[in-house]
């Protein structure tokens, strides 16, 4: 029923964010007690935030928790196309959450650092080179991996339930390996909804949402997510 | 039967006691192997810990090894109310054993380090920006966090014991994520327990208890498994 | 069909390089967001890499992804041998695209680096001290345990779809512990067509493709993966 | 069949004294490319050292790979004792076999190393702080619950395979946990028949191989291992 997809989205979404923001809190913050964790802790746990969210969610709905996840699915006929806005809709309204409750959860520490780009990094990708072009052949790059392996993984005879710790360590494998140049996004929610949160929450010391970059990480992992469906569909399955 | 859960509880918190504090010590006190191992070790050893205590626990109870826990499945309708305080006593003695077996594990450890404030850090956890109101809705977070999660993954599917482990994979989650400002208690029984050892061994170089910030890492979390609880029982599920 | 499983392992080893030589490119490449993010990263990306890789080749056909693998199970009697040359073949070419996706990811990186050794690593592996003889036992050794190891994992009655987990595992396990002195080719196809990408793509800085040590990869993962094909057929199974 | 139990727990601790070991010898040895790998790693390289040969033995036997864990179940009466003893010698056998193989792979590395105890300390277990009667209780604590937590793992219904796994992740928890003060042999075959291949083996710039320690790493998980069946025994089951 789309009314419970719509809620698994929203509140997966929101946990996924909420987790995934905190490793770069906990990371960035000052006095923080994870402070310079280290690149392995934040892909470990962005890869726990996403197996956390898709078991979550995954009681109600599919738990793409990721608008080119569902564009992607879309075209390969998986999902009806009326229902694409709504899936979107609860994943900017889940982020956007998610990235409120890691600015409470952190919220003296938001007020003890003072850099601007640290705070803005907590919430949105930044890349490490600015280079649109680049930064978007990278996050393509990323999004054609993400979607092509959960399409195949779908595709294997997993144990009941191993699905969502599968994908979690694909998180994790493209965060180490592909996330270098761009902090890889591979995700519009994840980068769009923190970003809107940013620019309204009153964060000490913030400075610019950098709306200049955000189209980068949304239409990177559209084109990276449609060409991969394509691509899996071309297979002789 | 009761006294079986009763046991199971009290040697799994015993377990997660000693195999969590234990990294803490690991990473904390003078001379030791794995010396400043650092924020990532610290997480999948208390990962671990209540990966190992959920099995060990498991064969004999339901294994919530957590006041907090143990409240939000009562509040579900899942457990009698009158299990609720022979469970929770349970796990405050498991957590005290625990909490005096790490202390004998690295007995010369402790006669080497001089810092108080370490040695509370090993049993019970502190604030890294000490604010009552702010560490409160931080324990509130990850708890909430922890009790919506585990209820989610009870429904789902899982391969035949296949559910600690991800809860284990949770428990690494909320503490990347959400643990930089309080060290995330997000269980009664694993901060007081231990607090109540450390007041009461004879421990050298040992300082005050903390007891004027004890009460949050209790009350934090059980708010937020309440809380937890009452959002999971609102699913259309 | 055949077709079917040289497509498998053309966009599984694919997979498999682009994952894996991209850890080693953000670990080293300048102003990487995983610059020097360590060993267990680098061992962990590749485990994952493996991982990802097996899952999605596993859908067309053995996801072998490895000549030397592809050896011992022809050794075995597992797979004809007139396959053998068009597996390895297909494992080849696919690990000459991921390798220019590598490329591509890091594009703007690869620019801003200039030690043309840190250039080389990212595609092929260096022995940390140069001596044919024990480089090529080094490699005969971890691939010895690879292939020993999957045959009798693959003997094991595994939960479905829980293999390429394990052997992600495994692969984790041999960097760790016997990459050390090589950098654990533990496979021609990731050596040698990395290899071949980078002597002809036109990267910023490069230096020699140093084809003088490219046998040792190739020949000490065959003569390890022979022994292990007949360790195992020996014993009493 | 007996022969078949001992051929397994020959090959098994033989990888798991390889890949263990190994991991010490990256960490430690002069130019090995995980130099300073850590302590995490160390951890996971020990915990999935025992996964490979969990599963490796467990085709021809129970995978005990531990004198201490063999005695265990001889006390709970799930082991005849008559096949006590030849379990453990074919464990001395394979981890004597283990750790010729680590000083064959790193050979050159061990040339270019020359403080004696670092090359001891890749072979067995060497106090933090010596002191043998806490040496012994941090040992005979932590094998019980390594033999505690095993025995109830194995009451547990895991999903088929997955056992394992979960013992690997036991591992790693014990060695972050507990592992600080001696280095965690809690495996007499782990510790005395590597510090055999020491003694015997022709190794540039060794220097003693302690024997005034070794009984420790013997007898403390040979205690504690007793103590955890007697415990296990005593359950209400």
């Amino acid at each position: 029923m789309l009314t419970h997809e719509l809620l698994g989205e929203f509140f997966g979404t929101c946990l996924l964010v909420l987790l995934g923001d905190g490793i770069v809190a906990n990371n960035c913050l000052a006095k923080s007690k994870g402070k310079d964790a280290g690149w392995l802790a934040i892909t470990l746990g962005w890869g726990l935030a996403v197996m956390v969210g898709s078991y979550a969610s995954g009681i109600l709905g599919p738990a793409h928790l990721n608008p080119a996840v569902t564009i992607a699915f879309a075209v390969k006929g998986s999902l009806p196309w009326s229902s694409v806005l709504p899936y979107i809709l609860a994943q900017l309204a889940g982020g956007f959450i998610g990235a409120i409750l890691v600015w409470l959860a952190y919220y003296k520490h938001f007020e003890e650092t003072t850099d601007s780009d640290t705070i803005l990094g907590i919430f949105s990708t930044e890349p490490a080179i600015r280079s649109y072009l680049h930064n978007f052949i990278t996050e393509a790059i990323g999004t054609f991996v993400l979607v092509f392996a959960v399409m195949t993984f779908a595709k294997n005879n997993l144990a009941a339930g191993l699905n969502p710790l599968i994908v979690s360590g694909l998180i994790v494998s493209i965060g180490l390996s592909i996330g270098g140049p761009t902090g890889y996004a591979i995700n519009p929610a994840r980068d769009l909804a923190p970003r809107l949160a940013h620019s309204v929450l009153p964060i000490s010391h913030k400075g610019r949402s950098d709306w200049a970059y955000a189209w980068v990480p949304i239409f990177g992992p559209i084109v990276g997510a449609i060409l991969a469906s394509l691509a899996y569909m071309a297979l002789p399955l």
